[in-house]
């Protein structure tokens, strides 16, 4: 698959999905010359919407962060987190009660902004257990593992609630080449475990592309057809939008390595639209 | 779970969606009192969409074998097939070529609807095999196994295209209590081997849900929570319901019996907000 | 399946292969009446081996515990542990280095009696990574989970070593019925995640049958049909049996209750040759 | 990982254990310098054999097509299958009855060397099924697959017996670079169907290894380490091999080519102890 320049292809869509880490930031912070990109839609007010599977904060927080990285333009109602797929989920299907919640206070804020009471996982014992009225995966921090991963495995036995994982993926990078094991490994462990169906939020599932997509429509943009999701992992990023209907483009600055994308794209049979070395606005 | 009566919740909702075998039909035909019903939606001017995983033939004929049965009032428009969802995904992500298929010459219908041509899978060969821009799983009748499930492993070995499943559905029940393999069972049986990911349309997935809402919208209904899912298989009617955001009703006509749904909801964890015993309008 | 006494078909059998946990003894301490039949065997001098999954203690301290409760006849030489498999495979297939673990400092004498150096997996940090000759997950205590998973994924995306998890279990019961994740949940998240292909002993792998039956072979039991494993889990016990040839009863004084035992065998397709209620030596 | 030559290592062992397809032959015939290799150990009085997964014929068969191959000195009684295998199940683990199998007339062999009658699964029906005591996959040919694996599904709902696979393998190779789906993929769907566990023969199982490693022990061979297993895949030959306790080397003659097999190494965590590109006795 050859490599496009993201200047020759902006006139066809009439916006923009990006994905957040790997794309617009990484451990070193803003990406090289994607803050000219995201200020040149600005300019041209093409909307754009950031995507992003980390639900261990809040929109208003990292809306902050970015603008602390020097996106100056991202608004917080630009960024859709799958954990506000979470929040509505809890706030439509779960009718009251305490939210059990793996991760940061932080991330709790998730639970609360669905107007339900939170309980972190290490304050649930045998006696509120029956008041407990859904089980929330929000971040790998927070608590210690060991406690935690066992007392949901009994949790699930002793009690029938939901299940919600606020961010499906498996690792993710810390600094100097090192990954973690993210939310979303150590929910699954637990559900094979358990042998319960739990609910995933985040890319590839739809439904973060859905709520990005019915936000575009509100202002005006009809088909999908007219969105591009810009991401840099085919497995959360170009499978979910391909699953959803969206075209889709790779760039090869985050996960996937100029050197390998190529041979990813043939072993997974992910097949972006484009895939595009590095987002800028160069058009010479 | 206590079982309750339809009609006592009838009135919370503003439109239902509903799946078709085992609900609103089984292998003797219409199930009784289910007609009432419908008629009685169609009379009070309630929408309700039909949400079926059934690839095997069109939204046309479907709505024909409903008037058969004695659905007099079901129109085409109520139909959502998960073929439709691959007529879509067709037209707006593959341009051109023609498409390899597994399905009868009917099923490739949704094939045509899409604008474009389809090829039996017995058809494919190494000399035209550089024109199939897509393969897709429409129904496990219409060819024969063993050469086409070969065909399609070494076909995806020599070229690298999206691979659409029309029904993720393992098996489906035939006459008499037996069962037959369905081709969502063939064609992870093929994703395995190739090792390629797939795109699977149909329930649980979340695109047919959201094209039902969608149109539920352009006729006034403005929340998730405003309509109900029925349906008699937890792992696709209700999981999918849920993830996608919308109540749902568990009728105990069809695949989950009233002996073992308890046990069931029980041990998959897939939780509906209503069981019901069966589907009719009775108020007494 | 219809219940038997063990007292019926004693007789049919020259040696005896036993789970520990679930047959021999519980939370409780021994289980009741099972101390006869293993008094019983050893008057008669018909030679038993117990087949165990625990890898948390060398078979010394197994004994020990045994004795403690009462099973005076036990000697050391009568258990094998999945440990001890560990062992053998340390022994002679990994040359020298360092073998990382997982696990409490006293299932590191696995790693010692293999002749090997052991470092726990807290000690494990870049300087010394290309040092390690091979990674065991030999228990799910002793380290803090969060470190030691983390380092495990990073360890083996720096270098290619063997990894060799001792306790295949996914599951084991502590006290008032609760349950904790045994080590091999662990093992099986970071094999997921790291896509590499660990190395399982213990039931219902064949090597710990292998080695019991080899030693019966030295002692004179010539056919595997002269051996009966009894247990009280199908997935470990029955369904390892199956496999590796012997013959094999299911108990029902641990994992399978009286009152699901013909539904769990139906479900699982795992058929033990004889079921028995407990394990006794009553003729009457 | 360096390549060795074989001459180089031949005399650290005592014995040999060779995989068929990709070692000892390939679809053009005899690989090139091998049968020099077994010649020499037939002169040299070095016991070896052959563990081959292809159930599809009896060992009588394929050692008549090797030595039709040129192999003149390959013996009936060096090779072992996985067919092999079955046959010593079925004769030591099910009473009586009818034993129903996929393949050929020629596979089902296998079944009357246990002493048993075979009925192919197209002649199962209602009225006899009450009659199968067994089920084994033996081979991908022989039937119409779309009528067999239904016909398994049903059998399986039916009645409650043990399932045996011959071959695990998942694809085989077959002319051009082609491949087919072997007999362990029509199992693997049909077990993940029913639900049920499958006992399956063949490496990287450990039973076959242990049958032709007790052979060794009669005719002298004591220590696992005596032995080298060599073969052309990791995930079966080597992967098998490493379980059981047997030093293995990978050849380059087959599956795993000469440009990929230090990635295969590395991304599959499979290691052998040595990789030599070709099998032959050139000692200069």
């Amino acid at each position: 698959m050859e490599l496009i320049r993201f200047a020759d292809i902006i006139d066809n869509y009439k916006a923009f999905f990006f994905d957040s880490y790997g794309v617009l930031k990484n451990q070193n912070g803003a990406i090289s010359g994607v803050i000219d990109v995201i200020n040149a839609l600005n300019v041209k007010q093409i909307p754009y919407k950031i995507l992003t599977n980390d639900a261990s904060r809040n929109r208003e927080e990292q809306g902050s962060k970015f603008r602390d990285l020097g996106y100056t333009g991202i608004r917080d109602q630009d960024i859709i987190t799958s954990g506000m797929m979470t929040t509505i989920f809890l706030k439509e299907q779960v009718k009251s009660g305490l939210i059990a919640y793996l991760g940061t206070s932080m991330a709790a804020d998730y639970i609360h902004q669905a107007g339900h009471e939170s309980i972190p996982i290490h304050d649930v014992h045998d006696d509120n257990e029956k008041d407990i009225s859904a089980l929330v995966f929000l971040d790998d921090e927070g608590y210690n593992w060991d406690f935690a991963i066992n007392k949901c495995i009994n949790l699930l036995r002793h009690v029938n609630i939901p299940v919600v994982v606020a961010n499906p993926d498996r690792i993710y990078p810390t600094k100097g080449n090192e990954v973690r094991m993210a939310i979303g490994s150590i929910a699954y462990m637990v559900e094979k475990t358990v042998g319960k169906r739990f609910i995933y939020f985040g890319k590839p599932e739809s439904q973060m592309f859905a709520h990005a997509f019915d936000e575009m429509k509100m202002i005006g943009i009809k088909s999908k057809t007219d969105v591009l999701m810009i991401g840099d992992t085919l497995e959360t990023d170009i499978y979910g939008a391909n699953r959803f209907g969206l075209q889709s483009m790779l760039v090869l600055s985050g996960n996937t390595s100029k050197s390998r994308y190529e041979n990813r794209i043939n072993s997974t049979g992910i097949i972006p639209d484009y895939v595009c070395a590095e987002l800028n606005w160069n058009i010479d």
